[in-house]
């Protein structure tokens, strides 16, 4: 676990610096627009996708120096689609990794600014990475492009389940779409960078998909089982918006089954790989024991 | 005025088309928001952008089949900014383009999510057109992100400015963002799809910040001056919501005389091109004479 923590470490230092860079104000920025991309960027998050990307460029023999531009851009998809969820109009939450939402700090409307200009940045920041050749920012920008396309049909999906009870298989399409995809997304892009042949493209992708789905069973479970002072939001929200979850449609021991059986397809997928795959598999440990 | 009728058709038949495509429905979307993009993608807009794209990459002898997605692209950021500037916290608008506003139809949520998903799509169309060589797409899609980040701030800092009195380069540095970006943005594409040179590069790039101006100054006067039935939108709006607008720094008749100016400098960019750019003179007389 130590190693693990190291490396998360190394991601996370890594990632932050390029994402300070990113969000230096310039001339065609607002300070508080800044101010409220900064705020949600930087509210602690664990940078779980980027180390993902950056474990499974790893894994293809890649340096962080190609990897982290794809790591920013992930990271701000997912801060801006956190911005968006949180809304009012949405899941209505006060509160995110242990400090107010950007609304709540901002108000409404720069914090719909803020996450648009998220989203603008991340697809600007792959097509301007220099260390990566034309055509492989366009297989990055184009997938990219699809995950964040995903993720806000399976935000809608979410928000018309409320309330209704549905099917194992209707709850695994929502989280399929709307984390899934950019975890996804998020091993892809290091297998691509990292020049992997057709055949591993195809297990990584399959590796994606299974430790997606580990990632929303086991954030569920967290929602019911941990304090909000330990989460860093609200919990057991998801019981009380009666949201669409593994716990909810499984119940907790069922959902927890299917969490160990998950990781261990994760584990199968790795097992066809020649390379090493350490660190991707202390992720699925990480995953399996989370606690926040 | 007719040839540029005919112009406009053909520009909004082929990128009808094309959004049209884009949005159909797959597996990956719900039919709620694909209804909530196209309700606002195909209000009647006149694809003015589209049009500035198709006239610019025509001076430069490129087909429109080179130019639909990029033109598609642009049409998309500009339909999901429309859309977010309308919610409830930002312009509060129920009326665009002669019907509901995208909020009013489907609600705050799902109008947030439409234009999220919008300016996915509008990158992933621009990396996924294989008309266009990799390296092109990749400083499209670099351009147009700068772009829309630009357009949020300029929305942030109108935002600021409601209620406050501006001087006129503090309007101008607003619109030049919040509209005048994307609109510049428009000529540039056409002429990098074109493979413009350098020296005509910068003259588009000139030509372009001008008629981004022309185009907010006539948009504003036309908000004093039009009924709410010719526009298609709540007129009289930016003087009840104190906006800062050209009429408003200057008066109606100093603002009229700075299009006339703004339109001779458009014109005298035009001058320095070798190539026809009867397309593009015909439009700066469009936006000179608009009543809509």
């Amino acid at each position: 676990m130590c190693d693990l923590d190291s490396f998360f470490h190394r991601v996370s230092s890594t990632v932050d610096k390029e994402l300070d860079r990113l969000t230096t104000p310039n001339r065609y920025s607002t300070s508080v627009l800044v101010d409220a991309m900064r705020w949600s960027l930087f509210a602690g998050g664990k940078r779980f996708r980027p180390a993902l990307l950056f474990a499974t460029g790893g894994t293809f023999g890649i340096d962080d120096e190609q990897l982290v531009s794809s790591a920013a851009a992930v990271e701000m998809i997912h801060t801006y689609s956190l911005i968006h969820d949180d809304l009012p109009s949405m899941d209505d939450d006060d509160l995110r990794r242990g400090r107010e939402t950007c609304h709540r700090r901002f108000g409404e409307a720069t914090a719909i600014l803020a996450g648009d200009a998220l989203q603008a940045k991340a697809f600007g920041t792959i097509a301007g990475d220099v260390n990566l050749d034309d055509s492989l920012r366009v297989k990055l920008v184009s997938g990219l492009a699809c995950a964040a396309s995903r993720m806000v049909t399976g935000q809608q999906l979410d928000l018309e389940a409320e309330g209704k009870n549905l099917s194992i298989e209707e709850v695994k399409n929502i989280h399929a779409n709307k984390t899934g995809a950019l975890i996804s997304f998020s091993v892809l892009a290091g297998a691509m960078i990292g020049e992997a042949s057709e055949s591993e493209v195809e297990i990584i992708r399959r590796f994606g998909d299974e430790i997606g789905l580990l990632f929303q069973i086991t954030d569920d479970l967290l929602d019911v089982s941990e304090s909000t002072e330990l989460l860093g939001k609200t919990a057991g929200k998801d019981v009380e918006s009666q949201k669409a979850t593994y716990p909810q449609v499984l119940g907790n021991e069922k959902a927890r089954e299917l969490a160990l059986n998950v990781a261990e397809n994760a584990r199968g997928e790795l097992d066809k790989l020649d390379s090493d795959s350490t660190l991707l598999r202390s992720l699925i440990g990480f995953l399996v024991e989370r606690r926040n």
